[in-house]
């Protein structure tokens, strides 16, 4: 990768570089014509393996606004794909002088985070699956920050599909990074998975506790409020040491479609309360923002639409100057000291063994023939890692060392001096013994 | 949508509007490559709801040419449209930044209209459905000031499917309000409808009187020939007395292919007549171009194509500067002043009730939850109105006021005393009245 | 066509065209950005009758990197071909102001050489079917001229399918006109067709010779290795002579995958021998350069990808440097003197009588309602042609002359003295008497 800038993940980026890239945003939104030298001569390639016209065709105009080209494949999915070719070697391909960045949209999760590796051009994930669309995350910050000044401090109701909305939980860890207070009205049924709360505990240091949302009204009239407050150098909110908030003033009200393509099937949801005139008539949403990543089903009533607070088209709009920055930014054409989050960590490659990563839409499952499992430490004690691709959390109940031959329970002292280069997973013993590690002399594994 | 200028339809132009997108279209093609910074800097998006690759690369090339840039959706069915977005939620998200003009083609009739109605940049229709084209309609009209230096008092044929041809009734809309006579010799069972017709005579002043085509030979042979001539002022016309015309010198042909894809399923029809060297050897056509929209099948043969007379391949290449003659001028970059038809009615919104558009292909009817109703008043005496998006008559045997809550047969006197923001239309009495409307006390009602 | 160049076979470029591309094409790698002024203004037209992302990609890539623009149809088969539009006439339509320069990808063999007889403006083959892929072609003769600094007197070992590959076909002929000396060691049951050995012989003066690759180890395990020396001016080889040859130095090995989607029905094949670390360590293939035209399944292996004799994603991102210089030439936009090559055939059209090309695939049989059949002479004794689109050699075991309306043997020194603008085809002599055709008197046919 080298000194190659991606944007795989909103972890990508530090808050500086995201404050960096808003205020170059909002200079490209002042002066979209003069803007159209900063790119010239310099190509994107959009490769979409699903349609996305919304996402690709902002892309596109962001570059075109830039000054430059774009080489567009609306659907990868029946081209080469057919004839059998692996996302890495198309990815090699484009890299190699068609174009100077890569716009990916893929189905897999953790495919963008393949690109990366093997790209040798900046890539930009578009999209993989539900698991990241960084994107989408930029411009609803920017949004906020635009409406409102700043991200810190903010109260901001999240409501709709909390549980399979991608661009719910990439919005969540960002607001959290940044010191918002977070209040989920999620629609019953479809609340954040337990997953996200996890890591916006250990990761981002931020802490749900219940709320009482009645002064809310219709829109969390159904659900169990939880209120999500940043602890650690963030924390700017007065209510950190309360049990039982009362939410009485939202700053921003972000809803959700129901990700009904995404839906298991046991999922039955009955229908969606509707964000209308008489639902934002509550005292506490009265200088609230309605937000929305559309597209939108019936979530958000178009007698709304007229309503001042509403801004959902000028949040979509605003995925122009935002991306311009980013492609700016990323092709080196202006000035942007881009620092990376320093909390993104190292990825292994997983020595031996099979895939740790259970996670059927994982890139590394989709595209196994061509990709070797990859990880990054989430934890040292109890030992926990997520997936190099996807995220997810690997299976992992014991490891080994792939020098010692040794194996460990993964929450044994023992387990912690295992340099992660050598670290190989097993989801039982038996696999352990199976592949020719030993139990050490002297340890108990249960 | 303020000062915006849309072409929806070719009534949006008058007669000095499109003489002055000739001129600058001809200029253009004079100098092609001397175009390229008139729009400079500028993006339009190709919104393509039906693929229509001709139509939309004539577009992208006329824009390229004038120097801008071009998004292109070519399939955006497969897209946003399947998690369910309605079409007017991604016009205001487009035109929200992304783009600087729209180019939209779709298959529901008024699709353009309501587009029109909720953009933010000019929109500009490449077919909708069955209504409009109006685009192919100006590259038509600019064959013939070309290659004839003029269109009023023009003698044109139009042959084949004069029923399911939408370019066809755009065409002979504008021939009529040019003044030019046109000469109709459908393929039997694919006659001219009542509808087009009636609006020839109701909206434009032209008369069709029945006549003696014999001397066209061959392409006449099968076919009760209909000559409409134009009346009132543009008319230039030596025949409008007559009433047994016999056409003896014809300026141009123009030849359409039949619409099978439009076809009901009782509609049986022989093959045409195949125009071909020993078809145009009649004498009233050995000066007439032969004009065709393509593609075309077996109804001209490939030994015309040599032909001097043969000029549909010039006719579709003429395509790219009359849309970069409009591009420019709806994007402000060319010295124009559109004026507009002065013909082209308000619209109004159905108050409430039911849609009183029964078109199943109207965007009314095919995006029924996202869109209201709207209407304009095709006459006063008797009431009648068309539909605000695709223009078909309006079901309206009754008419209700919506403050005075009295319902009116729509051809009693009183009818005409409703305002048009109050106007509700009913298909019969007791719809009305189950609205909780009544006939006003002595009115008398069928 | 009159003086407008194509580039349909691989044959329409001499050898001194094709080095003046390569030096442009070297000339414009080196300064990428610098050359966006060579193409300002002008448009290129990709009609992509089946999906190619890659190549259409490229050509896009190259076409920006010139400064010039592009309108695309990446799915041409969904759109006007379904309304029964013959290719000729969208290639009429679009060379008639849309496009400066077609690029054509079509899934009929034969299609470009169509396309280039009713285009306006130059058109590219981007691969007919089986038939060519002349660029491809291009692409892989630089990539060894950049290499080896030559191309005259290599060592070229051919691996893999050599049956179906057309990739392989063209680089095949080519690489015998400049010289190189060629190794086949396909995998069994992928061997060169016989209609491929013959014109090597016949047109191209390269005489296969049988060889002992038993030294290139795994890749030529199991093949009988065929060793195809080019006789004549370029003759370089040393072996020209030798009957037993040993393959002792390889310059480049270039692999191709199985082409399984042009397999028949009864094509079996055993998976492929896989290029990998090992199999490379023979000693003849030391300096040899990997080549693969891509995408690749397992034929290589990802291991060999760091090998520094691995070019093959070199070799790909080379397609846009070697475009950009075509297009520039084509264009008549850098200063090349393209000659063609000799040897290219006029065509004839065959006056009367069935369509003597007996391949379904090609154009002038899957578009038969529209295309005149055409010929070219490939030998005059005996009397043996090919067919004007799609290459393949004729049935033709009788033939008349349409003047005098006799028929002879095609081998018959009679048929000899038929002007070729007379000539017609006869599979039998039943079928020429069918036609009208006679015997002449004292003549004896079969």
């Amino acid at each position: 990768m080298g000194g190659l800038r991606h944007l795989v993940s909103i972890d990508d980026l530090s808050l500086a570089d995201m404050q960096l890239l808003f205020a170059q945003a909002k200079q490209f939104s002042e002066q979209l014509a003069g803007s159209a030298d900063t790119c010239r001569g310099m190509i994107t390639a959009s490769l979409f393996y699903e349609a996305s016209t919304r996402t690709r065709l902002s892309f596109e105009s962001a570059m075109l606004r830039l000054g430059g080209g774009v080489i567009s494949a609306a659907d990868m999915s029946v081209s080469s794909a057919s004839k059998g070719e692996s996302l890495a070697d198309t990815v090699r391909v484009v890299s190699g002088g068609y174009a100077d960045l890569i716009v990916l949209r893929h189905p897999s999760e953790g495919a963008a985070a393949l690109a990366a590796q093997v790209s040798s051009v900046p890539v930009i994930n578009a999209g993989d699956g539900a698991h990241e669309h960084p994107t989408q995350t930029l411009c609803d910050l920017y949004t906020l920050w635009i409406e409102k000044g700043k991200i810190e401090g903010l109260d901001v109701v999240l409501a709709g599909d909390l549980r399979y909305s991608r661009t719910i939980h990439s919005f969540i860890y960002a607001l959290a990074r940044f010191g918002a207070n977070i209040v989920c009205v999620p629609h019953p049924g479809l609340e954040l998975p337990d997953y996200v709360l996890q890591r916006l505990r250990e990761e981002y240091g931020a802490e749900p506790v219940r709320a009482d949302a009645s002064r809310l009204g219709e829109i969390a009239s159904s659900s169990d409020a939880a209120y999500i407050t940043p602890k650690g150098p963030h924390q700017l909110s007065l209510f950190t040491e309360a049990s039982g908030l009362t939410v009485d003033r939202v700053d921003a009200l972000y809803m959700t479609r129901p990700q009904t393509e995404r839906f298991g099937s046991g999922d039955q949801v009955a229908p969606f309360v509707q964000m209308n005139t008489k639902a934002m008539s509550a005292e506490p949403l009265k200088h609230a923002v309605v937000m929305h990543p559309l597209p939108r089903r019936d979530e958000i009533s178009a007698d709304l639409d007229s309503d001042p607070r509403s801004i959902y088209f000028k949040q979509a709009s605003r995925g122009v100057p935002v991306r311009m920055a980013l492609l700016a930014a990323l092709l080196g054409r202006c000035e942007l000291r881009l620092e990376g989050a320093r909390a993104v960590q190292q990825s292994y490659r997983v020595p031996e063994g099979e895939n740790p990563c259970t996670n059927e839409r994982c890139i590394s499952n989709t595209e196994k023939r061509h990709i070797q499992p990859a990880f990054r430490l989430a934890s040292r004690i109890p030992l926990r890692a997520n997936c190099g691709y996807c995220s997810r959390v690997l299976r992992s109940a014991f490891v080994g060392c792939s020098t010692s031959r040794h194996v460990h329970a993964a929450d044994a002292p023992s387990a912690r001096k295992i340099r992660p280069e050598h670290l190989v997973f097993f989801g039982d013993l038996a696999a352990a013994l199976a592949h020719g590690f030993t139990v050490p002399r002297g340890a108990v594994v249960p």
